[in-house]
């Protein structure tokens, strides 16, 4: 099976601290490599837990508070001094890249490689990557400037042919492809072979889902509804429920009712106010509700 | 005898590694407080170090390559989140004001104090700041872009009046302040009393000079002549002498020429490239030449 696998980089809000960075979560889907959000000290993050920045080719950033994309600008020019010459795309919200650029302008710096800056749509759910692995798509979250959140899905892969069994028969290359796809066939001698005689089911394709920052809304449930693994922001506990609602982030119980409504399998807390030491309070508030929750935790990587 | 301390937050060039951050330190000078230069992550390295954010009144930065300010913007941001009303300043090349100002912008962002920006003039030596306890001037280094010195002096302090003798003696306030200014004068009842008799002479005025990045440039020598402390970048050791011309830098045996020539008490290095494992080899260079030399580390805080 291929690698479907989250690293956390940085899981507080905010202010980083001694204890929690800032934003940014590595993703490895079937070995597509991508950056989701890029506070600052990312790149010292990438660097402490030994993923290869060679492997980057996707970053994208939910929206333009600094502790979700400080971080990029440093990233970038560390890209060009290390010597990259392949194309990098940035997802992002469409301000961004005048960011960028007004930085490399006045360091008179010439990036030798090319990024290709793909707006975000805050208002609707969009399609923004897809080859034959995976597919992505950006959806808005609610949040007090324009947000997206993120959701990854494995494509549907061919049925499994049972070796074994397929050597006893004599069946084209042509035929077999039909059968990987799900349709009967016929072997050489023209003879019916029904599909379930030769193929497994393949795995379930897998999902992960990406919810930073946003107020509580049951809007974004048919986006990330089933998904294997949902990281849900949960700034707050419900000490300090109003300061949520205020500044359009979530509580622990809000992301776990999140998760419960939208039936997904397991729920990731991160996004954590830097007022809170002790991150087990989070699970007292969210197990309840839901119980399938893990917390955010740097450097640790989570299968999906 | 007033601070004049020296707080090494970052000591690497170009890239941070896990092992080095990028430039920025911290001086106070009798409780004045300067942030010098402020790479990524700086404000993570501040809260490593116990420096209190609430005592930083004045930020300089030297050039506009990334290495020197791009912790700054979150900086900036982290005051206004914990809440800081009082003014700070903020001495850089003139184009930094937009960078951040696009960068609050873009955020919706509306800083809760003031930030006056002061230009640097990379032409000239200029006095950028003065208050009774000290002067600070900013003079042009030689580098791929607009680059400025730092040099920091303590005020010229009043003659120590020596207590036990004034004691003595009828001499009214006025007279007294005569003393302190290194004048004779006279007592209550009209008759002369010597400087000498009364005083003795106050602590030489103490300075640091901050010189990075740059190439080796001798009309340097004229703004940091004798100087207590001089920090001078060493990105390079003689092997890679061409390169160090090709990026305006500064190998470790050409700092120390600098610092000999300069007849500095004594001489910091830093801005080690990333390419060098271990600092030794810097002073094994830089030793020959000028022995007073000093390896700068994250962390450590040089009285000047």
């Amino acid at each position: 099976m291929n690698r479907f696998e989250l690293t956390i980089l940085g899981c507080g809000s905010a202010t980083p601290t001694n204890k929690r960075n800032a934003s940014a979560q590595l993703l490895n889907v079937a070995e597509r490599f991508f950056l989701i959000d890029c506070g600052e000290g990312t790149q010292i993050q990438l660097r402490k837990f030994k993923c290869n920045f060679r492997k980057l080719d996707r970053i994208l950033i939910s929206h333009l508070h600094g502790d979700h994309y400080f971080g990029l600008i440093g990233l970038l020019q560390s890209f060009h001094l290390l010597g990259r010459k392949k194309k990098l795309t940035i997802y992002a919200p469409a301000p961004l890249k005048d960011v960028i650029e007004l930085q490399n302008k006045v360091s008179e710096t010439y990036l030798n490689y090319h990024i290709e800056y793909v707006d975000l749509d805050p208002k609707k759910a969009t399609l923004i990557f897809e080859d034959e692995k995976v597919e992505v798509s950006s959806f808005p979250l609610d949040h007090r400037i324009d947000c997206t959140g993120f959701l990854f899905r494995e494509k549907k892969l061919p049925r499994n042919i049972i070796k074994e069994k397929l050597l006893k028969k004599n069946i084209s290359v042509a035929e077999i492809h039909k059968l990987k796809l799900g349709f009967d066939a016929l072997d050489e001698d023209g003879n019916p072979v029904k599909n379930s005689e030769l193929t497994t089911d393949p795995p379930t394709p897998r999902s992960y889902a990406y919810c930073s920052d946003t107020r509580y809304n049951e809007r974004i449930i048919e986006f990330i509804n089933g998904v294997d693994l949902l990281y849900h922001e949960s700034t707050f506990l419900n000490d300090m429920q109003e300061r949520a609602v205020k500044t359009r982030h979530s509580t622990a119980q809000e992301a776990a009712t999140i998760a419960k409504k939208a039936a997904v399998k397991k729920l990731l807390l991160g996004h954590f106010s830097s007022r809170y030491e002790d991150e087990t309070e989070f699970l007292k508030e969210a197990v309840p509700v839901f119980e399938n929750t893990l917390l955010a935790s740097e450097g640790v990587i989570f299968s999906v």
